[in-house]
């Protein structure tokens, strides 16, 4: 077991411990947000056959030439077609079809005019423009050709994917499973949040940020509850968890009396990857990892409401992306201009809670006051997450700083642009 | 009816008839994203006593003046303290109590040494250090105080302020309802995805890209399916609508004679506010509304499954966004790099579809090619719209232009920051 590693040391070895889950079939409706997991291949062209893009008539374009809004060309009306129907016959010299969008253009025809460019008569309209040839045609094929590859592995679905696999009949699609998550909680002064605190009680609230944190990363979380802080207990809680993708305790490893989590992993046959990551908030974070994937990967955070969220969002939140076959697996990050001094002894690699403001183009980043693991508030107040180098003492108001976005719908506008 | 009015005017238009819709009370597990509408006062004071940060010894300051690695000053272990526990008595001068990360620290002692800065002997600790006053005391309160509102009106429900609630004992919150939007299709030519489109036959995809679309939006949509081109099963359909919050027709609103939505909507008693905004895609867009919101907000959107999309994005979005309580309630915007000169004719504001590409420091945007409204795969390479205003006529590559963001995720990072 390493211990005291650096972030981005440990951020490589969870990532490397990490898969893509296998596939699962679901329906349409159900797959925003997924990633595909096999490519969709077209057994069809769309759109079939040339068609309308507009309401108007089909024509000859060669029957229109030099026709004005002072010069109309009539043309005989022919027949009709809707969208879904077919011409009965092609159209021959002189002759216009009625047409809506979305129909085929009938043999014969080669160009369309919009409706508010001709004037309709009984059984004839009147053409006020010479229109470019083809226009308002929609090429068969524009869309799709049979055979094309439309999407690859590893689209994350959005409306339009959802909308073009609807249109080649795809209501089923293959992506990768969610990957599901145990949370449970370790103390005996733990209580859940709709018991009565006093005495000194501590509600075990981590299980529903973390839980929360499991969802927003597209994972499905089960709360296992509380252990009590026997060997006998936390055995119990862990096992159930063994079915599980992977495992995140909160509160229990450390170097006090009363942790019992590690010998219990190990016992279960799950050794300590790390545990120690040279960072703040959030030092004691411990990763195991089950020999030959026989097991959850499986990460012991740290019992601070803070550190356990920070330490979730650095490790646990990129191996949830992967496993849910995101290569995308980082929170994005800001350039934003720091609006007060940081200083801090060098060493560990601290995580500093900031609020954001935009200010024109630029976004600056406020700290949220007591940067104490124990200031839960100060994570409803954070928009962001600055991150202040190891190796660095200050950092001077005025810099242009890194900030890990945590909240993208921060970036969503009040006006539109 | 208004018509061929301006985008931000017709945004301006559908906002002023969007409300927050009223308050549910759900389960703090169902409630990430949801927008808080009551704010969050808290009866208790959290930590609720001074209590210790670190697992190690509560000691009384000035028994350690002058200690050091190599002048240890030993203690006397007189009890321990246990998160959730209680002290029994007071500590007196050259006294220690062995303490847990999250116990309350014993009254007479005033500062917590980290174990880490100890040697534990069977009944005595020998301290290595000449720690601050109120070393590692997390002081009551320091989190919140009873009496505090902790959380707004309008907060969007994030992980830390789940966590948050959980803390304070909230299980169940009270949030803005989620909109309900019916959907619904028109045209005789259209089939559901599942079916055989052969003889033109054209697949009814708007219905899954908008559904997904109302999603993303945070609303609840529900299908109800394709009408055909008839007065009275349009008329039946929308009626089966009214009981949602929002109604959306793809398809059916134009100038062609196969146009039923609008008269049935007169007839049901929902005139049309504007109909067509000088835009492209999406001209052909409508928006009604009942006389004294004795119905649902009502849009028809353009057939075309690009122009769909773009006007439910422009459109539909905000005002869904406005119903569950979002003050933000626009797409976030980037500035990009055009990687090629774009030229239209002056009059309508055109929406280009773009994929974005990030170099550095800098986006570039390159549109997706064919910007043809009936090419949907252009929605599913685009990750973002360019907005190419209504009296422009060219802009040049390498140009700064504003572009909204149509998906957060992809500013998402392969590797950390």
């Amino acid at each position: 077991m390493k211990t005291g590693i650096e972030v981005t040391a440990a951020q490589r070895t969870v990532l490397d411990a990490a898969r893509a889950l296998p596939t699962e079939t679901i329906a349409l409706t159900e797959a925003l947000g997924r990633v595909l997991a096999e490519p969709v291949m077209s057994s069809r062209t769309l759109p079939p056959a040339d068609c309308s893009a507009m309401d108007g008539y089909a024509v000859r374009r060669g029957d229109l030439t030099g026709a004005s809004n002072t010069a109309p060309v009539e043309l005989r009306v022919v027949f009709e077609v809707a969208a879904g129907g077919q011409a009965p016959r092609a159209l021959a010299p002189g002759e216009a079809a009625r047409i809506f969008t979305g129909a085929p253009v009938p043999d014969g025809a080669d160009t369309v005019v919009r409706q508010e460019d001709t004037e309709g008569l009984d059984t004839s309209v009147r053409v006020h423009v010479d229109p470019p040839l083809r226009d308002h045609i929609r090429d068969a094929g524009e869309d799709v050709c049979a055979g094309d590859e439309v999407l690859a592995v590893g689209a994350v679905l959005q409306p339009g994917h959802i909308g073009m696999l609807a249109s080649l009949g795809r209501t089923l699609v293959a992506v990768h499973r969610r990957p599901r998550v145990a949370v449970l909680s370790g103390g005996n002064e733990l209580v859940e949040p709709d018991r009565d605190p006093s005495g000194g009680r501590i509600v075990s609230s981590n299980a529903y940020s973390i839980s929360a944190q499991c969802i927003e990363a597209g994972a499905i979380p089960t709360n296992l509850g509380i252990a009590r802080d026997t060997p006998e207990d936390l055995e119990r809680l862990l096992r159930a968890g063994l079915e599980a993708d992977l495992l995140v305790s909160s509160a229990g490893v450390s170097v006090g009396d009363h942790d019992h989590v590690r010998p219990v992993l190990e016992k279960l046959g799950c050794p300590l990857v790390f545990w120690g990551v040279n960072m703040k908030p959030g030092y004691p974070i411990a990763f195991g990892r089950f020999p030959d994937g026989r097991g959850p990967l499986v990460f012991g955070l740290p019992g601070n409401p803070v550190s356990a969220m920070v330490t979730f969002d650095q490790f646990v939140r990129p191996v949830l992306r992967r496993m849910a076959g995101h290569t995308k697996v980082f929170r994005p990050t800001l350039r934003a201009t720091l609006a007060e001094t940081l200083m801090k002894k060098p060493g560990r690699l601290h995580f500093v809670r900031v609020g954001l403001e935009r200010r024109g183009d630029e976004i600056r980043a406020t700290p949220t006051g007591n940067q104490s693991s124990g200031v839960l508030r100060s994570m409803t107040l954070a928009q962001g997450l600055l991150v202040f180098a190891a190796d660095a003492e200050e950092i001077a108001a005025g810099s242009l700083v890194d900030v890990q976005l945590l909240d993208a719908d921060w970036l969503s506008r009040e006006a539109p642009a």
